[in-house]
Formats: structure tokens, C-alpha cells, sequence
């Protein structure tokens, strides 16, 4: 190897360096691009023999096996992960369904009423491509409902929050086989309805994303079942088989989930922009001065704004439990102000321990994923 | 090529493609460790040639290439932007620092007060990489004060931010052109007491960063002009080509930020975990069901409780000031929760509107890169 002279400028090594770098990066392109041709040819395969798109413990072995492959040869196994696991974002991001084996060989055919909905659009195109007969009710449907409904294997209600008891109210009579399922992203009163209207089998499902996912991989799917469970076995195995995560949860739980996930979060998340323009400060010498988490923090905020603001006063304003619930939160505020207003560092330490033993081995493994994340929002700057 | 038989099983043709995917993760991993290895020979040459480890622009203008080449390769440019950011992380995390050119080339020796603490050191480390003679007065050397100081051209206080006055207070005469410095997380006070000892140049530093840092690579620097703001530009300068980006600011403007950063911050997070453990819900159930955004909520209040009570203790009780602004912010969630209480939807969208004219712009760009930073949380789980 040739030695640069010391005394030479930087220059000359530096441009030699770079273009060894520029000829690395384009060969790293061409095995990504290699890369993603391959696993789509994997869908493919597992798009005609009817196998799920995604497998959890395929995918932990792999990932396994390429960070000890990466402590083998002295790279950072994070670095070689996060790679992978980017790459494979991608794939099933862009991964088209071809089609799924089905799992009721004998249903017959499927009505979904809100199937011109974006959502119901969604599970029409799914279940089409698992080979059942779907057919579509809609607003201007109804003079058509018995026929459609007559000798349906299941009905799929999918319309908007506000309407579902409504419309499973106006059903008629199901065959007493026929399986009644909900998308409702709340499930008290829908489940309930639903066991009202209909004697025979029922399930609450709440697909936790929007309708615009190209697929179902590694979506989560929560569901509550109604009546007669057996009868919907095959729905959440096919729901399995398109890629999604499915959650088993009461009514009750998951409407007081919803309300911590959507209603406090989003309005705490409006609070915070109110706070924000009260104090008026400027918005970019606060980002200039942030940390990477107060940056983030900035970022969660912001987003907010930019969305629709009748989508979240709809989400927010959805439920009297959403109120109570956030009033409770501004009382526990007040709780810990009081803390500090009063000086209490002890009492703040012992409250601290406590909350910290709630979280259990939680708040290390939280810790240990919240340091890749900044690391990864602080890159983007 | 050979095609499989489509009547065959999958295992075969999948087998086949999970090995070609091996062997391209292999050379990817090979090419990763050579990127690695060239990454940090710049490093050393730029080292031998005192020139910045991190060169903003350049760094700009090589992902806008590598973007432009994925495009017309049909690669997903995000994709390779993402990568291509998470090795130069890597690569910047472990660049070791050899030296860098010295700015001030006449000036007298330096005096760290509190050298051996942890950020001390570290801009001991980081002013000795630069050709200056650094010499320490720690707590057990006040008896040598005088000896150590005379002459001194320039004086840098990082000691435990309650102290910082009193050890400014307690500093013998410095010579009338030595430059004094304190690397203190508030700036008000500090800076305030340096100009009452010292008649000479004086500027106010905060690392925006925590002493663990390999390098200073991207790191944010505030500085806050004191006196005579001529003789600090060498500081300023040596700082940046150590690698970070420097924002000028007041001390007031700073010390509200930092009450908005840290205090109020993580005070709302202690806030948020009481009210998780007064619901008492399931936490697990409640992962289960979250949003990618709910899922990032959790992680950022859990990440607080593995971390030590005492710290955030001290962050949020700092001053009264950050009791001052919390109260504020309790107050206008009281506000927001005054429209919830009403349902006044028009009221809700109306604020809604006039605080996302607040963000302005940077309300969309937070959307768009919030997108990104969800799906990065979303794949790790």
C-alpha cells in the first residue's frame, strides 16, 4: 500500500477516500435493489400457496442470526438490524397481495354494508382476494337489502362511527348462521347492538389503521367476541393469513384504551399548542435549542396541526367517557403540581418509584428502544 | 432460468430465494465494514490536517446525489437516504478525535474549574486535541487558585449548576484580557455573575448535549455574548470545527426554552406516569392496542422511570420560573378542557385552526417526518 506524504495537503487522500466511498455506496445500492426483487419474489411464492406474508418468528430468527453473523466479523449489530429491518419496511410496504388460501371452503357469500367506505373497500378487496363472493351494501342500496342479505355467510358493517347502531338497527332479519361483524373503533355499543339485531354468531373487530395500507402485515387487528366464538374462527384465520396481528380484549378495556390512545392523547397533544402560542416564543429557536427528545416532542405537537381539525374534534368529542377521562388526567396534573409547588422533593422521589415499579422491567426496555429512536429522529436534522 | 412447477410445493422455490437473500446480506454486511473502515481513514486524515469531522454541506450534498442515483436505478430514495444516514451515525458515534488545528495560536494556558468533573474532562480532552495547554482547579485546589490562575488565558467554570455563582464569587482577579467562560445549563444567573467578577470578555456556554459523547459531531453548542464579544471568536470557531453547530441566543430566551425543554417536559411525562398508574390498566393490553403514535407516548413516559428520580428532581425544581411556566401550561389545559366540557366543536376547530397558524409550515414538514420516525418506531417492534 502506498503511504500519502504527511507534509502533502489533505486534499488528494480525501478525494481518493470519497471515491472509494461513492464506488462502496453504489454497490450497496445494487444488492438493495437485488435485495428487494428477492423478497418480492417471496410474496409471490407465498401469494400462490396461500401463506401468510408475514412470519414473526421467521423474522426473529433472521434478525438473530444476522447480528451474530455481524459480532462475528466486528460490525455493530444495531447497525446491521436497523439496515435489515429498514429493508424490510420497504418490502412490506410495496408487497402486493396476490391472493390467500380460504379458510371457509363452504361460507357463503359475504355482504358488506359501507362497502364503497374506504375501510369496507379495504376488506372487500381482501376477502375477494381470499376467494369468498363479497357483495357491497351502501347508502343507496337499502330497497335491495333483503335480496342482497338473503342467505349471507357473514355481513361486515363498516360505516361511520356515528352510524353504526343506526344501521344495524335497520338490518333485516340475518340467517340465524350468518356471522355479524363490526369495524367500529369503539366496541360497547356496537357489540351490543349487534347481539341485539342478531340471535346467531357475532364479533367486534377494530382494524387498528387507517384504510390506506397497501397490505396487512404486521397491522394490528383488535377483536371482541360476541356470540358463539367457533363460528368466527375461520375470520380471525384468515385475518391472520393476511399479515395482521390479532388482539383478543373485552368491550370495556379496549373503549378505555381507545380513550387513552386517541381522545388523551390527541387533546393533551392540542393542549400543548395552546400552551405553545400562549407563550409565543420563537418556534425556531426553540427547535435550534431542543434536545433530541423536546425536538421530538416539537414534532408530535406540530403534526397535529397540520391534519384535519373535525377529524380530531370528532375523535375527542366521540364519548362523555373521553371527558371524564381527560378530566381525570387534568386532576392528577394538579396532584403533582401541588408536589412541586410545596418544594417536595422527597414526596416527588417516592411518587417517582412508585410509578417506575408500575412500569416494572418495562421502563429499562422502553429506555434501551427510546435511545435508537432519537438517535435515528436526531440523523434526520 | 428455470421456472418452478406450479403444482409443486413452496418450500423449494422459497429455500431458494431465502438463500440468494443470505448471500446478498452477507456482501452487504461486507460492504457496511468497508464504508466503516473508509469513513474513518477520512477521519484520520482530516485529524493529521485540523480540519472539521463534520462538514454539513458536504454531507448535504452527498445524500442529494445518492438520492438523485437511487431514483434513476428505481430504488425508493428514502430508503437509501435512511441507510445511508444510519452508517455516517455509526461512523460519527465512534470517530476518535486526533487532533484539530488550534484558532487561538498566542493564547496562554487554560484553566478548567471543576476539570474533573465529567464535561470538564471532556473539554479538557477536546481543548488539549487542539494544541492548548489545559491545567485543572478542582475542588481540593483552591489553595493553588492564584498560582493557577495568574496569567490564565482563559478561565472555563464547569461545576454542578447550584454552585456556579459561588464559585464565580469566589475566583481571585483574573488578568484583565482572559477570556471567562462557564458551560452552566441555565444562563441568566451565570452570566450575570461572571460580568460582576470579572471586568474582561466573558461568554456563556451550554453543550446541549451529556459529557458520555465520543465526539462533539453535530452536537448543538448555545453561547451567550457576555462582554466583548471579539475575544471569543476563536472559541466559537474552535467549537465548530470540533464538529458542532453553534446557535447564538439570550439568556433570557434560553432559560425559557430550557423551562419549555427540560423542566416542563419531563414534569409532564412524572404527570402522565401518575395518571397510567392511577388508571391502573393493563399495560401489556394497553401495547397491544396502541397506535404507532400511542406506542411512541408510552416508550417516551416509560423511558423517565428507569432513569434517576433525584435527576429529574433537580431539572424540574431549578428554578421558580419552571414552576411559573408549568402553572401556565395547567392553566391553559384547563382552557382546552373548558371547550371539551361545553362540546364546542366550532370553538375547538376555531383554536385548532389558529394554533396550526402558529406552526405554519413547519407544521407539514413535522407531519412528513413524523411519518418516518412512526414507521422506524412501528418496525422495531
Amino acid at each position: 500500500m502506498e503511504h500519502p506524504d504527511p507534509a502533502a495537503g489533505p486534499e488528494a487522500p480525501l478525494t481518493e477516500l470519497r471515491d472509494q466511498i461513492d464506488a462502496v455506496d453504489q454497490q450497496v445500492m445494487s444488492l438493495l435493489a437485488r435485495r428487494l426483487e428477492l423478497v418480492s419474489e417471496v410474496g409471490e411464492v407465498k401469494g400462490r400457496h396461500g401463506l401468510p406474508i408475514y412470519a414473526p418468528d421467521r423474522e426473529r430468527r433472521m434478525i438473530a442470526a444476522r447480528r451474530a453473523e455481524a459480532e462475528r466479523r466486528g460490525l455493530p449489530p444495531d447497525l446491521i438490524e436497523d439496515v435489515l429491518r429498514r429493508c424490510m419496511r420497504e418490502a412490506y410496504a410495496h408487497e402486493k397481495n396476490l391472493g390467500f388460501s380460504r379458510q371457509a371452503p363452504d361460507l357463503r357469500h359475504i355482504v358488506i354494508v359501507g362497502g364503497a367506505g374506504r375501510m369496507g373497500r379495504l376488506f372487500g378487496r381482501m376477502l375477494g382476494l381470499s376467494g369468498y363472493e363479497v357483495r357491497t351494501l351502501d347508502r343507496d342500496d337499502w330497497d335491495r337489502a333483503d335480496e342482497l342479505l338473503t342467505d349471507a355467510g357473514m355481513v361486515l358493517v363498516s360505516v361511520p362511527i356515528h352510524d353504526t347502531v343506526e344501521v344495524l338497527h335497520r338490518l333485516p332479519a340475518l340467517p340465524e348462521d350468518c356471522l355479524l361483524v363490526d369495524l367500529t373503533s369503539t366496541k360497547g355499543a356496537p357489540v351490543a347492538a349487534m347481539l341485539e339485531v342478531h340471535p346467531g354468531p357475532v364479533l367486534g373487530l377494530h382494524p387498528m389503521f387507517g384504510p390506506d395500507v397497501d397490505n396487512l402485515a404486521k397491522q394490528v387487528v383488535a377483536y371482541v367476541p360476541g356470540r358463539f366464538p367457533d363460528a368466527s374462527t375461520w375470520l380471525l384465520e384468515q385475518i391472520r393469513l393476511w399479515g395482521a396481528r390479532l388482539h383478543e380484549v373485552s368491550a370495556e378495556d379496549h373503549d378505555h384504551a381507545m380513550g387513552l390512545i386517541q381522545a388523551q392523547r390527541h387533546f393533551a397533544t392540542f393542549a400543548n399548542g395552546l400552551h405553545l402560542i400562549r407563550e409565543d416564543r420563537s418556534l425556531d429557536e426553540l427547535l435550534a435549542l431542543s434536545s433530541p427528545i423536546y425536538r421530538l416532542e416539537l414534532i408530535m405537537i406540530g403534526r397535529l396541526f397540520a391534519q384535519s381539525p373535525e377529524l380530531y374534534a370528532d375523535i375527542i368529542m366521540a364519548s362523555p367517557d373521553n371527558l371524564a377521562l381527560i378530566e381525570r388526567y387534568h386532576d392528577r396534573f394538579a396532584e403533582a403540581l401541588e408536589i412541586l409547588r410545596a418544594g417536595d422533593r422527597e414526596a416527588f422521589i417516592a411518587r417517582f418509584r412508585e410509578i417506575g415499579s408500575w412500569f416494572g422491567p418495562h421502563a429499562e426496555r422502553f429506555l434501551a428502544e427510546s435511545q435508537t429512536l432519537l438517535a435515528h429522529a436526531d440523523a434526520q436534522r
